[in-house]
């Protein structure tokens, strides 16, 4: 498997949040960090993630803001 | 300072990388994980970073994609 | 404050509408247009923003369409 | 013309740049505003736009990213 | 009419589903693919498309990732 | 393998081009359609995609815009 982005990391599911149109799914990903992804509920049901399970989290680099504070 | 984005992490810069109109930055975040950015020549500039410097690094979630292997 | 995004605009919110996932954000930019920001609805409970204040809006310049009708 | 976005502004194209893959124009916005779009140099060949055209600038308000210095 | 992105295809409206904040749109395309299309409900209203009308699908080239399966 | 995505093709590459940061992959997607992608010249390498060979095409429905014409 290779994907054409940037960044990818491994990340456990912690949370699935289903709403009506769209869910949010809560991820710990290594250094106990934190990540969220949204995509549609249709997604959340299609992907058959549940929570503990592992996923790998994919973002293009043009995604990226850097802030510099 | 409070951005409304889910994903939020420190960085800090490894590599900058100029092209014609884009420009790639390079950042270790915790863990030893590599992250890239990329953005606009220009916005380099503006952003004023040096390799060796932390930067917050933002992402929103909807645009981390989830995949199951 | 530095931001690794060509467009950064200030505006007014005007309406904040929560949904049980997303949510939606309206402000009011300088020559009396209108704008739109949608993020999680977490995300708006850890902005801690309400109708009347000032934010930053930022807007990456890949992310402008432009169409020559 | 009704376009699926919640941003839509008249823009007058000040500045293009073009690069080996992508390109950079920038415009002028009311109120005297500065934006910038990125895309493909493919994509400024085709919309065959020129410096101080008007063009329309669309931004879905999923890509608006709201900051609170 | 022209659009500064690099994928434009013609769609046929097959259902429409609004929730709270989002929505979401589905599209069939020509050789039978199946595409989907999430935005404000406010948008869908301002489109004012109904099931079986045919719109143009707009993708800017750097929201399409490649993977090698 | 199962994505987090509502669009799925199946694509084959027809052209690579690749500039000084980013890179430019053209494709042919059922029923003659032409798709391109934009990605890093790092991520084409890392790919290691040739012409001819076939790939998955992903996009997420939020980066997909409707236009009424």
């Amino acid at each position: 498997m290779k994907y054409g982005a940037r960044n990818q990391i491994e990340g456990k599911i912690t949370k699935i949040k289903k709403g009506d149109v769209m869910g949010q799914v809560s991820l710990e990903i290594p250094a106990g960090s934190v990540m969220n992804s949204v995509m549609t509920a249709e997604s959340i049901e299609d992907l058959g993630i549940k929570e503990g399970e592992n996923v790998k989290v994919i973002v293009k680099a043009i995604n990226v803001l850097l802030v510099r504070e």
